[in-house]
């Protein structure tokens, strides 16, 4: 005896979700079907929507529905700062510290050259293509402060400062190890008022 | 800023998912946009199939894509034995002993006043029906141990009982392989009960 086809495929289906074993997608297979079909078809719905729509900013790289996004066309945001951040995730966290009215570059990654991710990986070309505009006086780097996000961060000043672009770096008031998106965003704002040269 | 309505309500499906909380769901939504939306349009593909495909087996109530599914229908499994399991999971539990050959009823739940599940949520009723089959001779009851689970098993057993069917219920005792030192006491104790001649 084996388990219809069409759940086992939803088991296996559900396995792509990061950190989710045999026993949990099968756990979640079963609740849908037997306590929350609406459930079920909801996030069908939501899982198709979501991959037809959401494309990247052609401008800062971050999710989007448009083909620039708000936040790049705003007139009120400031254009000659630029941060770069891993992820949107991190992105809505700066957001969040109200310290902060430029704009973004959301690199999609790190350099992580030990499970292949290089700078073609995280397309750091389109990056010196955004970094070209006249309009931007500083770049500041506001990836992750862990090994692999301290080393991208090392590797876009360099980068940025042969083009003669003003780099810095959010402070160390962020605790060191930790990443972004689980820091409270008063202790972001710290660290975005005593960003430092780099 | 906030993040683009599709993944909001992307992040907001996936928490339909037993024990995933805000944070687990965003971690979800953006690795399947940002590195694999082949999953995500599978998982979509997946969760559509399984809710329109899968039902219950008219006889047994365990997942099927037929009227009545494949074990209830075999001409090789024993119509003389009912073993009753909460869910579709313990089901192929048992199945995968060999220790058994006839036939199931899957409760999908068990009793839970506390939670508001009570007889009519749990289909007592159907399997009453189910259990006035005449080949049918003894109903096996292998809910789960817990208090729920045991709960369960004795309101059901009343019933059967009560309509003269021979009722009985999984042994309780040491599980095969383990050294007493680690079996929690009323493990033993029950086993001490139940213990018999050899």
């Amino acid at each position: 005896m084996k388990a219809p086809a069409p759940l086992e495929a939803l088991t296996e289906a559900l396995r792509r979700l990061p950190g989710v074993g045999a026993r949990s997608a099968q756990r979640f297979a079963y609740h849908l079907l037997q306590h929350d079909r609406e459930g079920a078809a909801l996030l069908a719905r939501a899982l198709s929507e979501a991959v037809t729509r959401i494309r990247h900013c052609s401008r800062c790289n971050t999710f989007t529905e448009l083909e620039v996004c708000e936040t790049c066309s705003s007139p009120r945001r400031d254009p000659s700062q630029l941060c770069v951040v891993e992820t949107p995730a991190d992105q809505l966290m700066v957001e969040q510290t109200m310290a902060y009215n430029g704009l973004y570059f959301v690199l999609m990654g790190r350099l992580s050259p030990l499970d292949g991710i290089g700078p073609k990986q995280i397309g750091l070309a389109r990056l010196l293509e955004r970094a070209a505009d006249p309009a931007l006086r500083e770049v500041i780097l506001a990836t992750n402060f862990t090994q692999e996000g301290e080393a991208t961060a090392h590797y876009i000043g360099e980068l940025l400062r042969a083009r003669g672009l003003k780099v810095s770096r959010l402070a160390r008031g962020v605790p060191v190890g930790s990443e972004l998106e689980y820091v409270d965003p008063s202790t972001i704002a710290q660290a975005m008022r005593d960003r430092r040269s780099v």
